[in-house]
Order: C-alpha cells, then sequence, then structure tokens
C-alpha cells in the first residue's frame, strides 16, 4: 500500500441548493480527496488554514488516519466558497470566493512526505503545481486536477506541468477548452501527446470517461456511468471526491494496470456518489467499507450485458 | 423473427451543421427507425409521403426489405423539416417546420399489418398513436416516442396511450418534463406508475439510460454510454435510429427479457453512431453486418470492469 500526499484547498464552503442551505461548513477539495481516499490508503494532506479552522475539523481529519503535519495554520482566515445550485444540479453559480490564507501560500511539503510514491495535485496555480512535482521526485503516479482559469490566463504554464504528469482529472467543459476540441476522442488525442498517459473526464450525472494511450500508439477508452441516486442534495465537492476515490484505490493496491484503472474510475463514481447525498462532508464521512463495496457491485449490475444473438443473416449484401 | 410495424414521419430535411450543409435530403423518424431496424428484422412503414417524393427514396426503402403496403402518397408535398446545430451537437435549433400532406394524414394500416407483433408509434398526437394501437390489437411488444409539445398540449392523452404502451422510448429533457421531476430515478419511478414497464432514456453523447419494473416490484437499471466517435457529421436521426436498433433487435430475436434488452439498448447505440457519422442516411445505409458486431463488441470492450480488490480493513470502525 502506497502512500497519497495531496495538496490542494481547505475551506468552509456556504452552499444553496433547492434541498436546503448551509453556512461555513468544511468542504474544499483536499478535503473531499483526503477523506475520499482515506478509505483506501493513507493520505498526507498539504494545505494551509486560518487560525479560524475549528477544531472539530481538525478532529475528523485526524480520526482518518490522514497525515496532518503538512497542514499548515497561518495567521488570517480560512478559505471561503459561497455556491448556488439550482434544480439543474450540474449548473453551479458561484457567488463568492476569499483566498484569504490561500493568497500566498507556497506548499513546502515536510520531509517525510517527499518520498510519497502517490501525488495528486489539486486544482491550484500550475507554476505551484511544478514546484510540489519537484519535492516529490520519485512519484511514482501523479495525478492533477485543474480549472478553466488556470487553461485560460497561464496555457503555457499548465502545459509545462502536465509534462511531469501522468494522469490529469478534468471534467468535459475543462476537456474542450483545454485542447480547443469540441469532440472528446480528438480533445483527448491531443491531451495525450502533452505529457499524461491518462485522461479521466469527469461528466458529473452522466459518468464519466477514461482515456488511455496504448503501448501501441492505441487510445483504450473505458466509459462508466454515474451511480444514479433518487435523493441528490449538494453536488459540492464531486469531483475532488471521485479523484480521492480514484487515486485511493490506485494507491492503496499498488496498481495501475488497465483492469485497476477501471476499478479505480468505479470507486471514484461510488465515492462520489455518496458525497451528493448529503451536505458538506455529512454523508461521505458516514460511509462504511460494506456499503462501498455494494456501490462497487451494483455498478458491476447496471453496466453487464452479455454477447448478441446473430443479426440476422439474410440483409442486404 | 417477428415483424414490426413502424408509423411515423417520412422527410425531406435541409439541416446545416459546423461540418456541412445539405438540403432536402431523405429524413424522418420513421425512415431512420426502419433502415436501423430492418438489419434486426422485417420492417412494415407506415407514412404520408407527397407526389414530390422521389423515385430513388422508394427504391432506398424498398431494397431493404422494408414493406411499402403502408406508405401512402397524398397530393401535395412530403413534410419538409430545417434545423441547425453549432459545435456543442446536442443542440438543435429548429428553423422551419412544414406539415404538408402529414397534416391530415390518419395512419390506417393495412391488413396484413395488424398481425404484426411489434409495434412502434413514432412521435405524433397521442390520440392517432392510440388510434394506431386498436389497429394492431394482439402486438406482443409496444413502444412509443412522445415529445415537449405533446406533453404539455396533450397531457391527458398521451398518458392513457402511455396505459398501452410497453417501452417508452423518450430523451431526458422530455423525461423530466413528461414527470415534472428533475432527478431520473424519481421520474422513471413515476412513468413507470403510468403503464409502460420499460422507460429508456436516451441522452445523445452520454448514452442511454433504461429502467424496467422487475417483478418483485423492484427497479432494474441499465447504463450504457454512447459508441465514442472522433467524427460527428450530423445529429438528425439518432434517437429514431436508435430505437429502430432497439426494437429491431427484439423483434429480430423475439426475445424481451432482462439480458435481451440490454443488448437491444446497446444495438440502439451502436445504430445511431453509424447515423451521426453521416449526413441524411448516407452512412447508416451503407453498414455492414460486420461493422455493427465490431461495434456491439468495442461497447463490451468499453464498459467491462472486474471485481475490486479489497479496500483496506483497518480503515476506520
Amino acid at each position: 500500500m502506497g502512500s497519497i500526499a495531496v495538496v490542494g484547498s481547505v475551506a468552509y464552503d456556504s452552499v444553496e441548493t433547492p434541498f436546503g442551505k448551509v453556512t461555513e461548513v468544511l468542504g474544499g477539495a483536499a478535503t473531499y480527496f483526503s477523506i475520499a481516499a482515506g478509505y483506501f490508503t493513507d493520505v498526507r494532506l498539504v494545505a494551509a488554514v486560518g487560525n479560524d479552522f475549528r477544531q472539530q475539523d481538525v478532529s475528523l481529519l485526524e480520526s482518518r488516519n490522514i497525515d496532518l503535519a503538512g497542514l499548515e495554520t497561518l495567521p488570517g482566515k480560512t478559505f471561503r466558497w459561497t455556491g448556488k445550485y439550482g434544480y439543474d444540479l450540474n449548473d453551479c453559480q458561484t457567488l463568492d470566493t476569499q483566498l484569504n490564507v490561500l493568497a500566498d501560500f507556497r506548499p513546502n511539503l515536510p520531509e517525510h512526505y517527499r518520498t510519497s510514491e502517490y501525488l495528486f495535485l489539486g486544482n491550484f496555480d500550475p507554476g505551484l503545481q511544478r514546484q510540489v512535482l519537484l519535492q516529490v521526485r520519485q512519484a511514482k503516479l501523479v495525478a492533477c486536477d485543474t480549472m478553466n482559469y488556470w487553461i485560460q490566463e497561464h496555457f503555457p504554464a499548465l502545459l509545462e506541468t502536465l509534462k511531469g504528469v501522468g494522469i490529469l482529472l478534468i471534467n468535459d467543459a475543462e476537456t474542450r477548452q483545454l485542447s480547443r476540441e469540441p469532440n472528446l476522442i480528438r480533445a483527448a488525442e491531443k491531451i495525450l501527446d502533452w505529457g499524461p498517459q491518462i485522461l479521466v473526464v469527469k461528466r458529473g450525472e452522466y459518468g464519466a470517461l477514461m482515456f488511455r494511450r496504448e503501448a501501441g500508439g492505441g487510445l483504450d477508452i473505458f466509459g462508466a456511468p454515474a451511480y444514479p441516486l433518487a435523493d441528490v442534495l449538494d453536488p459540492t465537492g464531486a469531483g475532488d471526491t471521485f479523484a480521492g476515490g480514484f487515486m485511493g484505490y490506485l494507491a492503496g493496491t499498488g496498481r495501475s494496470d488497465r483492469h485497476a484503472l477501471r476499478q479505480a474510475v468505479i470507486f471514484g463514481s461510488v465515492m462520489a456518489s455518496f458525497t451528493v447525498e448529503g451536505f458538506s462532508l455529512d454523508r461521505l464521512k458516514e460511509v462504511t467499507l460494506t456499503e462501498i463495496e455494494m456501490r462497487y457491485r451494483e455498478l458491476q449490475r447496471m453496466t453487464r450485458f452479455e454477447d448478441f444473438a446473430q443479426p440476422r443473416e439474410k440483409t442486404l449484401s
């Protein structure tokens, strides 16, 4: 089992959806990632919080075997994000972002983090992502996230970072924007020429697609639906949870072959399905291994189909 | 092998996409359906065209073992549809619709059609759909389509029709509108209480979901991605082609069990993938059985994943 270091945001979120409203609850990409990955392996968190960060939130993270040596408390306030969703939960409106202590945060990994075999670079400045990469030189597998702002404003720096990354995990809009290609296969072909061997495209309620460059140069594609839910309360953190389940499974098993990668996508979907069933980490943090396994098996049943009976012979010439 | 009767539109379409433009080419839901279903079984077409309908188009349909006894030529012009797509090919703009001969068409099935075991009711007036139903009383399996206009303006009539329908095939926006429920599982639960045992939700480039009421009352869900394509030229007819592949496979095999239904969804996806690779029926009509089988197997490879290695035991209590 390999340890995974994750660098990203720890936040206080205020979120409104048609199903409720919460104020200044624990959130942030690195938080969702760590809690999800913690079900599969040991996690080493790198993030900055302000001196308003609550002891109960520290305790939650600690209780999950998440190493907090890299969690710096800086003078000032913790990062704040405020967002709102309508009935179309795919459509999120950011109402307010206050970087606070993240504005000047420069990740400096504790010595024992630097031998991590797995590394996840959250969605932040590509230049800083590269500085983190240089601190974990013998990482076996590096994955990263990014977003529209970095694609648009820091494209050359982002390309430079991608050269050192094995797996890029982004959503479909980001995939199209990054590649400037509306078609996802063409987009994947392009992005996989820039460094990553694997592109995982997160598509929210539509599931995920994984593109992988094969040894022979071909493109291996894996498609998985999202785990279907009757009650989605709050999609915040779904993508970060997906990444945590995905990378956590790979690190936990020490595998990164084709089969393990596909299983990892399913675990990503499964973990994300818990996150969206509650606000903040309410549901995700209560999940049991049995529940995780049950949803994995349900996704297996949901996607299986048999060989076909022959279409008729007589048709056409 | 059971014959399938299909009632719907035969049209001349004018379509513009970022990849080209065609004027007054053969189209219409029943056309796409028939050509796709014709790869699997015998098709009996019911539609009206004007006296401008071209002999070459009659010949194409005839060459596919499609029974044209129910294709009426009425005085006037064939139905015309004009549409435009942007780079987001999910987003279609209808520029013009001219019903022409369809305005007063009342389907009256030839005597030998009335013993068809399979029936597909295209997207038209729910009252007329019911009249067709009454003409094919011993049909083993009836599927139907509908659209926003009928849902909004003829809701009670549509509900009445659904009582006599086994399979409803619609897209996700229609599913939400019909059920007045943003969540697809809840939408499916509701619609499956209205008559159909099966709801197939077509989601374009995101694939399809099938919901099926099980004998015990549970909900069986099947999810399949769309067949991924690097070149999509024109999405027109994709949904109708899906329905044709789906129903054609069921009729061709004479099966409607859980396994066959899942295979039928895959054949629907496969057939639709050919349609969108060309304008009009350019690509669909050239398809070979070998190509169909290849894409079926590719979708199988694309969606398979193995049982998981155990998440760690030690985590949490």
